[in-house]
């Protein structure tokens, strides 16, 4: 099936283009001036902003229910007295009703692939399938203390994942490896993780150095920083998706950059808890593949990459006191193109003839998008998620003038509401 | 007429409560869980959140041409190579269509009333009238090295504001007295305005230690800061609205507590232009009362009060490396009632009857805004401009689903758009 995609001002990676995307089955088959003849359906992008997809590249799609759940605290008692308790609760169908509508939140508001930690996975895997979107999930492994991997439910369901739903939806699926972070599981465990990862040719996903305290105590516990430590175990041998990087120190920089490592920056997470700011600009020069995250939603609290990425931006110019700091089609490219190499996906991220077709129209009709004098700066600093006309993956339309083509999420909505009444109200 | 909003979720002084608000004329005269009779029209408000309308304390509605117009740049450039030289070529057809089009982008994002300081005066205000929503306008003063009052053009324009529009629109117009800053001013000049402003009884509107540059720069000229010069010229005996504070000592602090001062807090633009952050926690902490504002677009880049509101509750607590830094009910305070005690409003800015009925009903129908454990963190952690389903200003629609009451907007974009690309593409 051919689709053309007229009348759009497209972000290219040269520059800005008035024109059209042609669309071949998954693959993107034309960008240009020209409105080429032979194709079976024409979608008029009325004078909307064509970008390519967004990747949100860290969340955890249950904690949708926890979304305003848990405000204003302190961060051990958030944790131990509502976080913890609350997840305690969590059932297969609570996940697969709010999967849903994080999902549906996220093609909503552009977004066409995320990378997930958490548990459950089979039904987030699931509502992933049925939404056409795209998913790189890990299942969250914390052995805390436990060395023997085969005792692991974390571990054997992880080699579950690989098996059953690695490549799934022609590849809309990934399973990558995972290690909650260094503080919540041990040596023998990170090495055996980190082994394989290598051997599954898989991302490895993990928290790193979210705050200063784990971040010195990790120091303290084996005279490394996280990421120090996490490459003597031997996981940067595999793509590494290390989400927070705020207290990375420059050494640490140096080892991802080297290793081709992703920093998942999650603006809005980071602030919200007080974390911190990641270095961003500092590991962008150092030449890591930084990205962009929503975190869960109980500390954020949405699922938007339309938000971090203008946070980003702001946030940036910001904390080094330079407005020409992370220039805005720098932005852009964290929330797309890097995000999908953090994923592992090089044939996605950018529009452009033979990559997939995972594009996003943003309408420009709303007062806030007039006038425009610059496609890129429009989408970074003025639009929103709500903006957003048509979803599109690989060739799909999931999402369209706000009707959502492939889930019913009003069910979903209502099923999670009866749930969450009855689990957490 | 009197109007019964039901079936909303209303955010009150003290907390919130499931019920109706009832309307007569222009005010509020119920707020409870009971649905009374005797109102001419019933308005469903479907289970979204009432609050009261958002004040955007801090503008300069004509920017929205320079939406996006020079971007990524130095300060000095930015000013000399571009502002500048586009304000130049303002006109009052162009000030006329782009007020509609700020207008009606406040209005449609819940925002019902906006303290502008600029020029074209005539024309914002004569936007504003038609459009309903309420405005305190200033006409921005910078006499630089000009001493005699007689001789300026702008003191001429605001005595003619004062006598034309203050009160116009039974009140919903208020002229404010205005000095641009104390370095585009001179001592006699900042002597005359605080006189005037007292004889008035006028708010005076003024920039004040927005960058660090201009603080110190102060201190090097006069000996004092900012607010000890405008306080020693007598400013402060008026109510100040006080734009920024991004540099504002602990004594200045002190002077604006003493004097029942407000402060502007601009978070996205500081940002974006490398201000800095302002001690919000500080200035509270002290009793000024902070209120929140979009500055001009070309710093934003948009006129959205829930971008401003969630990024100033993030920034709190990341600033001050807290999460329970200004909670979202305080935060919230910041986006209605301070910002209408900032406008010498005390008849607004919560939903109470007995005040004036400037309410908004935020949607709760779309998958971001579920679920809602609490009506004031949804508001301020969740909800965006596009989730606003209803504007009402002095008991009057001004926007309701998508559609503006009382402005054309279309044409006004169209219009606008038109001379955008005559004048600056």
């Amino acid at each position: 099936m051919k689709k053309l995609i007229k009348n759009v001002n497209i972000i290219t990676p040269e520059g800005e283009l008035r024109g059209c995307i042609g669309v071949d089955g998954k693959f993107i088959d034309y960008v240009g001036a020209a409105e080429p003849a032979g194709y079976d359906e024409v979608i008029d992008g009325k004078n909307g902003i064509a970008t390519a997809g967004f990747v949100n590249a860290h969340a955890h799609l249950p904690m949708v229910l926890f979304r305003g759940y848990a405000e204003d605290m302190a961060l051990q008692p958030w944790l131990f007295e509502k976080i913890f308790p609350a997840e305690d609760k969590l059932t297969p169908e609570l996940v697969k009703w709010a999967s849903r509508v994080a999902i549906a939140e996220m093609i909503s508001g552009g977004t066409t692939s995320f990378s997930d930690m958490y548990y459950f996975c089979d039904e987030i895997i699931e509502a992933a399938l049925e939404s056409g979107i795209k998913a790189n999930i890990a299942r969250g492994v914390s052995a805390f203390a436990e060395t023997d991997t085969s005792k692991l439910a974390a571990f054997r369901e992880t080699e579950e994942l690989f098996a059953k739903y690695n490549g799934a939806g022609d590849g809309r699926i990934k399973i990558d490896a995972c290690l909650h972070s260094e503080y919540t599981n041990n040596e023998a465990v990170c090495r055996a993780m980190a082994d394989y990862a290598l051997e599954k040719g898989a991302v490895l996903h993990v928290h790193v150095s979210e705050t200063e305290t784990e971040h010195n105590e990790c120091i303290g516990r084996h005279g490394l920083t996280p990421t120090a430590f996490l490459e003597k175990c031997g996981c940067y041998r595999s793509p590494v998706l290390a989400a927070h990087c705020v207290w990375v120190t420059d050494e640490d920089i140096a080892i991802m950059a080297a290793n081709g490592a992703s920093a998942a920056h999650n603006p809005s997470s980071n602030l919200k808890l007080g974390s911190g700011v990641a270095p961003v600009a500092k590991m962008l020069a150092a030449g890591v593949n930084v990205c962009l995250g929503s975190d869960g939603c109980s500390s954020n609290n949405n699922t938007d990459m339309f938000t971090e990425l203008h946070f980003a931006s702001l946030i940036a110019k910001g904390f080094a006191r330079d407005p020409q700091a992370l220039p805005s089609r720098q932005a852009l490219a964290l929330a797309n193109v890097n995000g999908a190499k953090a994923q592992g996906r090089a044939d996605t991220g950018v529009i452009e003839a033979g990559k997939r077709a995972d594009i996003v129209i943003v309408g420009t009709d709303a007062p806030h998008m007039h006038p425009v004098y610059s496609a890129a700066v429009a989408v970074v600093q003025s639009a929103r998620a709500a903006d957003v006309r048509l979803t599109m993956v690989d060739g799909e339309v999931l999402y369209k003038d706000g009707e959502y083509k492939t889930l019913d999420v009003e069910r979903a909505i209502f099923e999670m509401e009866k749930l969450v009444d009855k689990t957490y109200r």
